[in-house]
């Protein structure tokens, strides 16, 4: 008797992300079975059982990978902060640029400014651009709120742009993003105000699967970190962190004694840091293109997150200031050409390591039975190349 | 009597890239009309004459530029560099990438063994996504076949990719690009084979639109590069270099001495060079992506060029061992973010610029009575947004 399956992609060059003992945990012809929204089989083409099949595909030895995951970005805001790029590049100071209006609150304003389906739509369109490079799953970050109101009307938008272009949305509370206007003189009563009214609110809402913050001299200090990190536990969210980014505040520790999911960034991180980050499966994310895009020199410490076993992720950080991309790709590529990181690396970089940074790990990142599908066809026969060559679109084909 | 015309748009931010007085020769809201193929009117809206149009375009308000121009690219290749790229990221050497069959030499092997019909579908592909991007003419160079017939396949190949894909295509020889392996012990009797067969059947076949080497020190002497350049003099053809990319062989004062269109790399370029360059009108053409992918420190010197006067253009350099890219956009982010250009240099250096340094800025580059349209309509109000975002096509239009 046969098996039934809804969908058998066979003949693929299979990267399972899994592990078995082969980089990439590569099948080098293999068949993928999927039933009922799940995947029931993974193996190499020889030994696959005679489906059934209702739709069945000759993947012709293309490489199949799982849905890629990109686990930071800001995704969601109001207004354009080109001309502040042109005006920096002009050779305008900081001084210059925010009293034209520039700066993360230019942000804040338009943000605050927009209604949610503004912000849906504009959120949709690059969603849709993540899509097309066969990204399934989004992490988006509130934090151009910046009051209980906007910050919830982002995560609305942002599981909205979700629903609306099938793409799987995770959504972060960023409230401690930056010091809102009305709380300038006063930084204790902003935190006091995230931890009291905001997160209550949030997580009764279910509105926010994790808790992040901007632990930074320019952001909030680490004591400031750990009364949201506390207040996060209170209401049962997880947390994660932009950690050491500028400078070594001692952040990705931090938020892994929190037992937190991802330091992000992490240029700066110390080995202390990164012992503590191994004991708690905390995930280091890279954010390749804002390095790049502020031209920074530190690079974070590679050789260490290997060297310990902490697990690497990477992301694109989209954001209007500091990263203004939907090229996860490009992010790749950067990975790998600036920080050294391995196409192997790169590519578990967006795959298992991002599913971990978002503690969805039993369900997507790999090609194993039990896992949601998700699966992407690439239109080439070496992985490499998805790291490799920029530009055009290499995805043939995407199964949810 | 109205006059008639073929195509209107109007009510568009018109970035003209013409000499009007202010930047970018933006006309804040204007028209453009378009009789049999040629520009025949550009200004402002309130004063566009009474057409009657064919087809009428409302762009409201939307930003309008000539059709980008991508003046450097090695676009015809065969066989893929991906493997090596990964071996050279897990620690292989130069001597195991070479073992494995990796480097120029393999692209050169691929290339030769592919037929023109092989090699027009795959650069019909990457002009394609060029394309995408409001690319309206691309210059295309050979050098990876370094035998007579290959190297007019090449060339071959090149225009064919032009006509199936509507882009136009300036063809470049670039025999002296490396030493074939047949000549490896006989540097002269090379460039003699180049100078005394290539180029003369390349001009008598109208295969070629100029000439070009890469001076070099692994490449070919000033003294070599000499007597190519006297050859394509001698028949004819206009001349640039890939000069001063890893050193200072004085190479852009070399071309600059022929009167060459470009100089292309620079870098390492001169005082001295760059006075000539200004002399000559030789354009500097930039190829940030090569340089961010070879992760180099010196920067082209972008202020001595705006001091004497030496016009800018960007290019990808789109070639499968140094610049595996077919985003333009993302170079001129790159001119920008790592030469320290302003987002009007940028846009002058895929237009006007690139067109100068195709000798075909009398035809292109700029949106003036009497030029060819191939204009663009972008999906932003800002042109700054070309340069700033990354990702997610930003073109609304493409009107040849
Ligand atoms: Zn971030
Ligand atoms: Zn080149």
């Amino acid at each position: 008797m046969k098996n039934r399956c809804d969908l058998l992609i066979h003949n693929a060059q299979v990267i399972t992300c899994a592990d078995n003992g082969m980089p990439l945990g590569r099948l080098a012809l293999g068949a993928v079975a999927v039933e009922q929204g799940r995947i029931i089989w993974v193996g190499s083409e020889s030994n696959t059982p005679n489906f059934k099949a209702i739709e069945s595909i000759d993947a012709h030895g293309k490489v199949l990978t799982p849905g890629l995951i990109d686990c930071h970005t800001h995704l969601v805001f109001a207004g354009s902060r080109a001309n502040e790029f042109a005006m920096r590049l002009a050779g305008a100071d900081y001084e210059a640029i925010a009293r034209a209006g520039g700066g993360i609150l230019s942000t804040v304003t338009a943000t605050r400014l927009a209604t949610v389906e503004q912000l849906t739509e504009s959120t949709s369109k690059r969603l849709q651009h993540l899509k097309s490079q066969g990204v399934v799953t989004v992490e988006i970050k509130s934090g151009y709120g910046l009051d209980l109101d906007s910050e919830l009307k982002m995560l609305k938008a942002a599981r909205l742009a979700g629903e609306q272009t099938g793409v799987q949305v995770k959504t972060t509370l960023l409230a401690a993003h930056a010091l809102p206007p009305e709380f300038k003189d006063d930084r204790a009563g902003y935190v006091t105000h995230i931890c009291q009214d905001i997160i209550p609110k949030v997580s009764k809402e279910k509105l926010a699967d994790a808790v992040d913050a901007f632990c930074e001299g320019i952001g909030f200090t680490p004591d400031e970190t750990r009364q949201v990190f506390d207040a996060a536990a209170r209401w049962g969210l997880p947390v994660k962190l932009h950690a050491d980014q500028l400078s070594d505040l001692g952040g990705a520790g931090l938020v892994a004694e929190y037992g937190g999911l991802s330091a992000d960034h992490v240029e700066y991180t110390s080995l202390n840091s990164i012992k503590k980050m191994a004991d708690s499966d905390t995930v280091a994310t890279l954010l390749p293109y804002a390095y790049y895009a502020l031209q920074e020199t530190q690079k974070p410490p590679v050789d260490a997150f290997r060297q310990y076993g902490v697990d690497m992720a990477i992301a694109t950080d989209c954001n209007p200031g500091t990263a203004p991309t939907t090229n996860l790709l490009q992010c790749l590529h950067m990975a790998c050409t600036q920080f050294g990181l391995t196409v192997e690396e790169a590519i578990l970089g967006v795959t298992i390591n991002a599913a971990k940074a978002l503690g969805i790990d039993d369900q997507q990142g790999s090609i194993e039975p039990g896992k949601q599908p998700g699966l992407v066809l690439w239109d080439t026969d070496e992985v490499a190349d998805l790291v490799y060559w920029q530009g055009g679109n290499q995805v043939k084909a995407v199964f949810n």
